[in-house]
């Protein structure tokens, strides 16, 4: 990794594993913003129209997140990927597998297990970074304090 | 493909003609709001600001798109697909390749490129689309508008 | 019908033409408005609220819809009829029979058989204005857009 | 009349009388909207634009004012009735007969008329209900107070 | 009680006997709006977010209602009694005992009983304080004219 | 006085006393209007900026509480009279006397003295209403509300 | 006049000339709220909803004259008179006589004649005031703009 | 005419054609702006703050079809021509002959015979863009919409 | 304590742990709302409006901190205890005692004392929420730093 | 020139001269606005976004300078004549040649160049009716300070 | 000095001269701006939040205005001085003195002994400005207008 | 250095300690803002209006960093000293030289180095800060994250 520059109190070897773990919540962020658009629009049953009203803000949530993440990567002299392949390519959790016009309850259950792993390894990556730079765990702390927000109004639903 | 049901005045045949041809489109709406999110991190150069400020109400305008698109497919009976995975599949145009941080000169080219073959599959789509359903054509002609707005906007940066 | 004016480019006869299908229409798009307030009132059940809030958009779309189109009709010079005798007198479509306190299901049922009939004459009307006159084909082509996206929400609820 | 509830410190049978007063104003105010718009779209004459304008707040505020009486009906275990068969059922006061394309002066006559008979059968309700209900009475008080402003807007124009 | 100045129009024993009947209301209020956060922090259920979501503008309005019948008696020249304990000691109405996580009809169940004796006594102060002071009379029945439309809201849900 | 039309349900006798008792209100509240912005501007003294600036919000409300009058006036078939020397004419209260830069309390205590007479006027004039035109007595029930609170700030600052 | 304090480059003799003429302004830009709400409230006629309507923004226009010219008076260390006996008492320019429910036309003359004065007194005070104060001026030199704009809409009326 | 680029399915011989009507159309829409000014300026009579006020909203309309005809042009490649002297050497319509300070009706009548010619050469435009290029002609289509609307309040003005 | 579910990283003995403190938390909360408006409708003197004001911008945020405090422990699968009576029960720091109509002074230095006490506790709370959880330690500090720039305008006033 | 009235103040051959003089500074301002929108269509470059936007703020500011020049002729009096031909027929300064899909910098020096003459004309105008009429020479001094800053903003980009 | 360019109408020798007057009045707004924010931090006592509130505002104007003279300067084609070394080096009035925390009294006397030079400066720089540039003196004119309404402020709460 | 009060759980010692180092962070706060205006008002070259525009947002971030991190130090009992020369005085780093007309390019390079020094300096205080004070870190530590991303802006335009 050839860095554009780094910044003021961080050499280039810890700004490259800042980076590195920036990357891979960076194509999480991205991803969850089509999981959660894809359910939006297949779902269905009594409670449509407010799951469905209650999914938008959040996607708007997580794209901002990405934002944040990918530029970051870039005030560290790094380059985000943030195309569709490289979501894929950068998966290390389970894949969203549900299709098709289900119910909300399929949905939510769904959904509830990606935020799941989504957390977790936030929370993890939270631990790394604070030993490496204390702005960008900010970032990420930050982004679980919403994230787990969400997590209880999916987890609500089905309780 | 199993309908969860057909619109008034449009068969099930028609319609997953239709939603074949949507479903295409929605895939490229959803890729290009991820390339634009791509350049706008990466690009340098004198007018950094100008055109990664630029890009941003694009991207805005593209999630709308695909919003539009994928809630068509719902209205008439499909299941629209928009995981990251669904857009590397259903993809026939070329990848956009450019990574890095790289001059706002070679981001744009780029991108005109990607735009020039996005604008002539929705061209494509609207032709077919006059002999189905009205409706879905006039969706697909408002975004061809746009996009070629925001083409013109990108080919007048470099001539 | 004596026309006040005729518009540029469409003779008496045409503008005739168009005001008869324009006025059943504006009748149906009144009546409309007066169907999703009652049931706006009435329903009861576990989904209330979230169904209650759901219609209020749709009633404010269906008026701007009757105003479109009645404004369009005295554009042509011809003579909108507005009141509630106007719209019980140009009724040929299945008047809308629930009343009482009911479920959300059962006024989501009406209200989506309502609702096919509407868009099936809405679509039939934009056949007949293609040859007649393309701005009103337009202004109609609009309505469906909006109301099929309507239709949606409420199978969805029931899907 | 079978409620489906009653209200704290109010009994079935006056709620009945309530209800039975209030579903009266509540086809008078949704007429008004109807009866106003209607000379909205037709009036003509050298204050076309003024009038033509002045007319649409007001609309605002009787389709205000069916919304708060039949939401009062609701809340007291009643069902209200809000489609235009209903409006021509229970009128029990003058039809609006003026139509076609007349002067601002023919229309603002002929609505003059109809707002005296509106408020006139008004404030004989405030009367009954005063003996029922504070807060029925309140809501019908503060339609009186915005339709006698808006008559003497009417009225000022002929004067 | 010992006031510190009277209105213009309102004795010293009067204005004591209109502090004592708005105390009450004022602690009932107080109440009103915690018990609702309660209640929404605490449901869950299908119907979560529609309900939870329901809650929050109804918790504004009592806050409102609660600063407003304070000031009323500051006014009047009285000492409102606000904090928790005053509210405690002030209630001669049923406590809320529902507690712990709970289905949004159980919360639902447990409110509507809590609103009906809140209404009850807002009605109550209404006859008393008409005798006493007009102005202090009409503070109390708008509340209860918003209190009454949030009654509905939760009746219909379990309707 | 020659009125120019009368209210449904009020007779010309009725209607004269009614448009006698709001015409002196009317001029309290312009009088009242001018009063608050002259100490607005007169007064000195450590509280200047907080006392400054709370007068403006109640200058607008006794502008819009005089506009209300009048225009019920005008409803009624009245002609007000708002001049400054109907103002002046039309005065059977105390004078507003204190001129000159004086102290934040100086201004407090004569506006003090001057909404005593002023809203007792109002109470006085209630009382009359309410035997000859609810609607009226309710427009001045509300400004009473809004003065009687403006009082107690007043009142609040000299304690 | 005991001025309380100077301005910075002004004595006291000349500040003392600069208040007298800008009391005189005062009372004539408070006389004009007063006159211009007189006729709103009065005027009747084909054109009075739009007459009615103009008439507002201006009279927020000459409140807001008012209030810079009356604290001008109080930066330079007067006292400005701002109640309506002030008015009276400064009165120089002839009395608003127009009253009762009069055309348009006829309060459109009126207040022509009254606007004439008003200019031609501001203009002379102008005049006065570049001899003594460039700042104060300016003021009223922003108030004639305004006025004579408002002066050419009434008399595009009557043309 | 040497285009600086072609879009995406349109060869250099069809962009050209389009880019010629487009042209025509720019000028007709960017003369109706400084006419419609024009008569905003000088009309006069007892109508003239609700017409004077009337003209405002569609200059701005009108303006904005200029900046969308323009753009489009050069997003065809294609150079607009949008000056004082374009605009006359383009102009194949009647020149507008009214000026100087005449009646509200007399300014009207010129500006109904002027948007009549002006409609019936968008309308042609949109005959020979049909065959051209689908998204050029839907954006006339939508300014003939707003035009017709136009034309009806000044026809409904003088009927 | 049984918990409807644990956070992904968080087991159930850390997470009722966890719990315990947000709980004493959200009462501290919840109580100086209830503490800071008691004092906004008790207070007197010569600074009343500016202190009066400056008290509710404070209350908004505390009703927000409680929320996030409740929203927190429901999100770890607890729940919230928040009724007047869980307040008084949880409380174990000084109970508010200043009562009636007091000078701003007495309430300032009552409010400063009861805040010093809530800024300790939550400062101490931080502590322990270091060891089990970033997340709800983040809450809690910028809590505090809302509450210490509150403490220091009280304390200004009284230097 | 036949004056429909004078203003206070101001002789029939005072005001005809202030009208000549305003009259070409009209022109001027209407043509200003037509040149940057030709320019803001047809420049393209590497800095084409940044520059393409700053011009449409610019075309606000000289359209609403027409509009006060254009209005304050009417407030003379005088009749304004806003037609393109009367921009062709007034020009006494150089026309705009430059056409063509050109590079940012060949535009911003033709305007440059453009704006040195308008400048100076309106600094000659400013001078002449500083003798005349101080209100209408204040409108041009606003004037010349808006152009002034657009003009630095012009120049600095070809320093 | 060498300017970059000189303004139409303006030449070097004149512009030196405007700019030399106008920097020394830079520096002394932009330490006002710092003097205001430095009291607004340390001011204490029973006044303390009305005033700290007062003095935020001002702080806005102040830097406004020093925007508005640096970019004259630039206008003018010279380099205005805008560091912190520069405000020190060009101040020729007294440095201000006042530090600690102390009372409203304390540092309101300190700003307006601080006023009273800057207003004088002002007022001197406006003279010579007059005989060399309209603009420019206008611009200082109008930041007197509102410094001058501040020192009242000032001086009205130590009357 | 003698503290008017300490903060709940900091020791004087402790306070005055975060005091010192708060207070350097002040002067470099408050000097960024002067500098980047310096820049905004001198920058030259073909990307002026884009970077020009670019530097005043940040000059609001820099301007509320100044406003938290002084209100910070009266919070702990201190005194901000916020003027020119206080500036001057605690500066340790190195003085801004660039003055004059100079490119976007210099300016920005001189920025870049000015920030690179700044951040540094603050990564210093928040390690410090962590010893004494989290509240007073977390302020600092999101003033980094902010000037981070603006160092980004700058870097990237010189890439």
């Amino acid at each position: 990794m050839a860095l554009l520059y780094t910044n003021p109190g961080l050499d280039e070897e810890t700004s490259e594993k800042i980076i590195t773990i920036l990357q891979n919540r960076l194509s999480n962020e991205q991803e969850a913003a089509l999981v959660l658009k894809h359910a939006h629009w297949n779902l269905v049953g009594p409670n449509f129209i407010a799951v469905h009203e209650m999914l938008d803000p959040e996607v708007d949530s997580v794209l901002n997140q990405a934002d944040e993440t990918a530029e970051r990567i870039s005030q560290l002299g790094g380059s985000p990927m943030g195309r569709a392949d490289d979501v894929v390519a950068n998966r290390n959790w389970d894949k969203f597998e549900l299709t098709g016009r289900k119910s909300v309850e399929e949905y939510l259950k769904a959904l509830i297990a990606y935020y799941e792993q989504f957390i977790a390894a936030d929370r993890e990556a939270i631990k790394q970074l604070d030993e490496l730079d204390v702005i960008s765990s900010n970032i990420i702390q930050d982004h679980v304090q919403d994230l787990e927000k969400f997590l209880w109004f999916m987890r609500a639903h089905l309780a």
